[in-house]
């Protein structure tokens, strides 16, 4: 299906779906000790972080990289066997393989899924603005959904290939119902400003990508954020998106400021899984999948040490 | 099935089978216009990089990170379908997914393939050496079978990701029968020097990234070289790795070396399929899979240009 014939379809068939704003995780996926994704696990701390005002869940971000197309899609199909509504989930589908993109992506939008979060292919570097533009153009041709919403996965420091304004431009315009948002992790205010100077106001969606600039998004248009300390967080992060406007927002975001500060003394993602198998009781949590590794106990316990002096907790969170 | 009880299996049971040495092409990986992979010309290729005194074929390395798990398998079944020796195969292996790796590594032992190359997991960056120790032992472990022999593939201009010396000492202490090599393709000289010097002597096997070190890795105890420019002149440079002590060894080098420098003012894989697209006629080889992009053709002319002046041929090379 060409360019043209996909918006054509989408012009003539698809009314707007409401889209998500306000805190998004991008879910910690829970292993066994043989190294296999734990649904249960998994799918108890999915309902933990709606029921702590999460409007949606980036699943398959965190982690999932370590995670076959396969494993993705078991892990899927257990949460909406769950029912975790559909609708709550951003589920991340960029691979390196364009096939492999078009498969998780395809099952994302027959799920109901709100939108998926897409890296860019990130294994070759120097790539080329067209070339990229290209790879996503042949993903959503070939999901060919008008239902299929793209939020651009910007995360230079990870994934070292990123989204530039200009490659940014050049998919709103060629695919504007689908191209839905982006998520900014550059840890840069100065990107997301320009991002959000450039496409807030003609309905993209973009999300700070930590917490730590939720007030100056919201302030210049933004959608919200989609964070890792989310998983823990999340209720105080909600927060501060329904009271952006009140007198103590800036108060609200300092306290996020200095819980983050004290989870990116580690490396996060193993901080994040210490926090939450402490608070949960849920020892299994530790486990990372290589090559990321568990926090050892001394940092674990010094970090866990921090929160309790900023009197954080993670209220309903049991086994 | 732990460390200790592999390597007595190893021990007890497996013979060392010869290793491969000299010239090894990362195969071009051919698509049709809809960017499906196009096994009957794959496999004419090899053919041909086989007769020009290649002593083995890297496939799935060039490009492949562009083709899912499925796809990389059918190939494998094509190649061995239409007779190609496996002995004369290492293919790439290593994915961002523990249980891809794992799963193609197995496919490779099974098939009888020479070896495997193995990126590290190279998503997640910044991972400590423990990450990635476990992560390759977590695979050796996995596939659990004396006939594996794993190259570790260093590329860190790409994968950013890579193999210190002092990783590669933890594995071939864990693993000395299993890690049999490496493939240097950092383009620091120093850094292959030191390989050579930690490993050579106790039989592992250096292979120069690009033949631009191949005297110099030879003369200091290396094995040959896998390199992108072998898939155009894997005769010129299997005639350095048989004649390296010769006189004329030197004047060979700097052969190799100008047609490389030919190369290399271009995106290489572009490059490359470029120049076999004139040689064998065949357009189609032209075709890259996004996020890779085809050579212009004024470059493409430009390429073709210096390859006529420096005398470059391609015996035999026909559709």
């Amino acid at each position: 299906m060409t360019v043209r014939a996909v918006q054509a379809w989408e012009t003539g068939r698809e009314a707007d779906r409401p889209r998500l704003s306000g805190v998004l995780a991008p879910v910690l996926t829970s292993f066994r000790s043989d190294l296999s994704p734990d649904p249960a696990r998994f799918t108890r701390h999915c309902r933990w972080l709606l029921s702590q005002g999460c409007v949606g869940l980036a699943v398959f971000t965190s982690e999932a990289n370590s995670l076959s197309v396969e494993e993705r899609e078991a892990l899927l199909d257990e949460l909406l066997g769950a029912g975790i509504d559909p609708a709550k989930l951003m589920p991340g589908t960029g691979c390196c393989a364009l096939t492999d993109t078009v498969r998780l992506t395809r099952a994302a939008v027959r799920a109901g899924c709100a939108g998926v979060l897409m890296l860019p292919p990130f294994y070759y570097k120097g790539v080329s603005e067209d070339g990229l533009f290209r790879s996503l153009a042949e993903v959503i041709e070939r999901v060919g959904d008008a239902r299929l919403r793209v939020y651009l996965y910007h995360i230079p420091p990870v994934a070292q290939v990123g989204f530039t304004v200009k490659l940014v431009e050049r998919l709103v315009t060629a695919y504007p119902r689908t191209v839905a948002g982006m998520k900014d992790s550059s840890g840069d205010w100065n990107n997301t400003k320009a991002m959000l100077d450039a496409f807030a106001r003609s309905g993209f969606d973009v999300f700070a990508g930590s917490e730590r600039f939720l007030l100056a998004n919201l302030r210049n248009g933004g959608a919200g954020c989609i964070t890792a300390t989310g998983n823990v967080n999340a209720a105080a992060i909600a927060r501060l998106f329904r009271e952006w406007r009140s007198p103590g927002a800036e108060q609200l975001q300092e306290s996020l400021n200095a819980l983050r500060g004290a989870v990116e003394k580690h490396p996060v993602i193993a901080a994040l899984k210490a926090i939450v198998a402490h608070h949960s009781g849920e020892a299994a949590w530790r486990t990372l999948r290589p090559p990321l590794v568990e926090l050892p106990g001394a940092q674990a316990e010094a970090l866990l040490g921090d929160l309790r002096r900023l009197g954080f907790e993670m209220p309903g969170l049991t086994a």
